[in-house]
């Protein structure tokens, strides 16, 4: 026992070591965790919000008695339902009702572990439900379905292969860019040399087991006489989630940058001293361009032709939906920019991959593309469909970039559940096309069953029923409306917040400036950071952004934004926007804190400003 | 539309293309996808289950209405508590009542985005409630908690880090391997170059924002003239489950075997003809043999010093219940070979890695450890540390081994939540310490924030609730009585399957073997693999086992295996016995199918007899 293991503990504040049962032989606290961890709400937030006492919710070896718990829990419950009520910030739909959907489903563990079209050893899954949600999905994003395991089938490779996932669309980013890197890589899985055929047929079913079925086997040889040609790089936005460059760090893939930087010094084509950029630029930095947040085309073209015309297989990934300013990458110009390249470079859309010698002596090869495009659609590719067919209908002025897999180009697609759809957790689905799975290659003979297929193995059973009964509940016409309603409480925020900079100008001068500004179709409007109450209070994500300030200058901004999701109506904007007002009552920057602009870092322009 | 357009679908049964609503732009199924899907129940099941009809659950762009919503439903709770009713044979325990619990978090998006430490722009969250299930785990396992974020506290680095993780123990595995992988890699996090300190204070809570803060970097030089010194290389025994497998491919881990056989063919010091193996040998490959399972210390010593001796860091997973037949590895003895490596190399436990150049011109270093031991303790960690109480108290003969934060040599330790506890849906916790993380080097200077530091970045809120409802109810006593009646019951199991065999050599002679086998202190009794139709029922898993059949020779087995979860009871298996008796009344054979053994591999014994 440490030296302080009289440490006060749990709700009744005993010393720790007096509630260690005998036979135990655990560590004790070091300090008091009450004293160490952050407080809710933090600090700096002014008024009144429910104080959670983190001694009640401290779990001591004895557990809690039930008054106890229920006291615990009636402080979680109004913490939780009080910063419900207020929800605004972040890409979370917080208007659902599942609260009596599927009680079962609490009360056991069914598991979709393994592949989703394959029954499985664990019968206690919601597969069948699972296959008729990606079905939707497929129709929706225009790839072809019903998914068919049949690899007789003609069409078999250009079928979708997907799942739902049990992490947000971080599992999506992370699967889909470890499947581009190791297709480009051109890696294959070989079955092992076992005689297993025969009693294959009395296990045949038990399809994610073990996964010693097949082992990975690397290219034997390169036929383009390209060093490179097995090196893929990868390409994304400023503008880019956060995941996927975690993802490319996981799976160890070179950005343009680190391979520029390393191999070509001083030779990037889209700056004046050819340094290479960290990612590729969007337009404008932050101005209320309407393109703002979206990839700038034409430097990506630069910046991949640069790497492909060496042999490098490229990887871009295309934002639908950027986490802060809610744009969209203009996907067709992407698809246009490889059938341009291909051209010119035919490997990009089909290559021979060299994976074995057969029986015969001879070479045995699969068929690939040079390339990989990945649509990173979390938040976007749910409702941007909706749009297009409110679009069609006359119902809308403009629709969004068609993102989809009717662009040859599109290898991989997905979206998350929780964000404009809604649900509990964090969810979100994945899809592809059949071919493009790191599978037994073409060529390959049949084979006993797929590898464990997905991130997680083990997969929620319950996410896909979510899914399920969103979809059954809402049809297409209702989400029409539902994304109709978005747009319009987002257009809506807009023009309340310049109202209300209006008035603020009327009352404390012109030098107010509340950097109000929303990307075209962009579910979220970004305006000058407010103070930490009203932060806390509204759950406003934050975020520094550089903004071109001057010709040839650029300053750091930090900015606020709410984000319309469906719980995030016309009322809440309202008293959003009335709590802002009396906030300000006697001095605007008390809602807006003073920011000195002296010590905020500022950096050449980083382009002709009619750019900018 | 394609020209299955007409295809007959969702519960009415219409037409697809009728069902599409104007402005819809979507594709057509090509066939009809309940032709094409697999039948629930598989069509080589025999006997009364609620059977699915897909065509009641598919989703048309209308969607469903109420009453054919109501009627898919029933038939999926009818199919879903049948199976709940018999399953037994996966890890996963089935015994739990949440249904009543939390239902408003069903109808909220709660997010625990980012570190569990950090309060996060996110307020909606159950973070405060994550911590005190962390500090938990850590209390249990002889880590040193609470966390701290004071990094001038002096023993933080030896503090606990983790958090509760979205996806099951693969997630645990994949995390803690990324994490090795980086560290051995001699990788550091630095803070970029950017004078953001003056706006720092005002966005001080934002801690997950974007992740722009931090680059990773490689070590700058190498002072121990070991061209390997950067290079890992991974060690799991043949038991392991198979997320380990994908973990190390994902990260590219290359794995004894693969660096063996590319650099040293033909050297392996375990092996006659120094052909590597794919891992590293368990005792025994099936015998009834209590170790049977648990990895071979003695080679897995010779093959880590083969590396170590080269200069290479290497990472050893120790599997903590298998996957198949629940066994423990020798953790204690793994760390006696760290140890004992450790006096001859003394880097393994201490060496200087060199990340930058201060402004001084002196080189910085961080002082790190050249090797990393990882338990995925998925199913064992969450009830070892009872039945190591219960020993303790003289209630039980045996105890596992020692594997947590006891050993020096133990650097990450995680376990599933919905295994051996119960849960819902896949969750887990993953515990390392402070130091191991893959953050700023020791000596650079503050810093702003933690990065995105969790996998999943969006994280559910639920789970900790689940953990922390769980831990709140049971105490360490009631843990202990849990941890007991398993045992108990698995023993109970093995010891009916011994006694029903004997029946079945009474009525059919001698040749009935039904290879029962279970592991020490193991939750799991292997069997003869039954029909499938007993497999569908019981939800039993399958596999292939090597087993020694005579001097020299083993032999491919195929099982079936149950797993003793709390929700397994005696009168389960008792019903399930009687199953297996009412199925082997005219011929034992019904049971247990027949097995052409002429078809079945034969392999040369991996060892002498009298280890295996």
């Amino acid at each position: 026992m440490s030296k302080n293991s009289r440490v006060p503990y749990g709700p009744k504040q005993i010393a720790w070591c007096e509630q260690v049962p005998a036979g135990a032989e655990i560590s004790s606290p070091e300090n008091d965790p009450n004293e160490v961890y952050v407080s809710v709400p933090p600090s700096d937030v002014v008024g009144s919000f429910p104080q959670i006492d983190y001694r009640k919710f401290e779990i001591p070896p004895t557990g809690l008695n039930d008054a106890e718990r229920d006291d615990a829990l009636a402080q979680f419950k109004e913490f939780i339902d009080t910063q419900h009520a207020s929800f605004a910030g972040f890409q979370g739909n917080q208007d659902q009702d599942y609260a009596g959907r599927y009680p079962y489903l609490l009360d056991m563990h069914a598991n979709n572990i393994g592949d989703p079209f394959s029954s499985g050893r664990y019968t206690l899954n919601s597969k069948f439900c699972e296959r008729a949600v990606l079905d939707y999905f497929a129709a929706l994003w225009n790839n072809k379905w019903p998914h068919t395991e049949d690899s007789e089938q003609e069409d078999a490779g250009q079928r979708y292969w997907g799942y739902v996932l049990t992490m947000g669309f971080t599992e999506g980013n992370i699967y889909g860019l470890y499947n581009a890197r190791d297709y480009l890589k051109g890696r294959s899985l070989l079955e092992k040399q076992q005689s297993q055929d025969k009693i294959a047929s009395i296990t045949r079913r038990g399809r994610e087991t073990r996964g010693h079925h097949f082992v990975t086997s690397e290219p034997i040889e390169n036929d383009n006489n390209n060093e490179n040609a097995y090196s893929p790089v990868i390409f994304y936005s400023e503008d880019v989630h956060y995941s996927v460059e975690k993802a490319a760090t996981l799976l160890e893939l070179p950005t343009f940058k680190q391979l520029g930087d390393k191999l070509y010094p001083g030779q990037c084509p889209i700056t004046q001293d050819g340094d290479w950029p960290d990612m590729v630029p969007s337009h404008d930095y932050d101005q209320d361009n309407p393109k703002s947040g979206s990839v700038r085309v034409e430097e990506l073209t630069k910046l991949v032709s640069f790497f492909v015309s060496r042999g490098y297989p490229p990887i871009v990934v295309a934002n639908l939906g950027t986490t802060w300013k809610g744009a969209y990458d203009d996907v067709p110009a992407i698809n246009t920019m490889f059938e341009t390249l291909g051209q010119q470079y035919p490997w990009l859309w089909e290559r021979k991959v060299c994976y074995g010698i057969g029986d015969d002596g001879q070479k045995l090869y699969d068929i690939r593309r040079g390339f990989w495009l990945h649509v990173d659609g979390a938040l976007g590719a749910a409702y941007l469909p909706f749009v297009e067919m409110a679009y069609n209908r006359g119902l809308i002025e403009y629709k969004g970039p068609i993102f989809d897999f009717r662009n040859p180009a599109v290898m991989s697609v997905g979206c998350s559940m929780h964000k404009w759809l809604g649900g509990p957790w964090p969810s979100g689905v994945f899809l592809t096309r059949t071919a493009y799975q790191l599978t037994p290659p073409d060529a390959a003979a049949s084979f006993l069953g797929t590898p464990d297929t997905t991130l997680g193995g083990s997969r929620s059973a319950f996410s896909p029923m979510i899914f399920w009964d969103y979809f059954s509940r809402m049809s297409y016409e209702d989400n029409m409306q539902k994304a109709l309603q978005t747009e319009q409480v987002a257009a809506y925020l807009e023009t309340e917040l310049f109202k209300f900079e209006a008035e603020l100008k009327q009352k404390f001068g012109d030098d107010v400036n509340l950097w109000i500004a929303r990307s075209k179709l962009s579910l979220t409007v970004r305006f000058r950071l407010v103070n930490e109450t009203l932060n806390y209070k509204w759950s406003l994500d934050t975020n520094r952004l550089w903004v071109p300030i001057s010709e040839g200058k650029q300053q750091q901004r930090s900015y606020s934004h709410i984000f319309v999701m469906h719980s995030v109506d016309t009322d809440r904007i309202d008293a959003f926007i009335d709590d802002l007002r009396q906030t300000s009552i006697n001095d605007w920057h008390e809602a807006f804190p003073k920011i000195d602009v002296s010590a905020v870092p500022e950096a050449p322009n980083p382009g002709p400003s009619e750019n900018y």
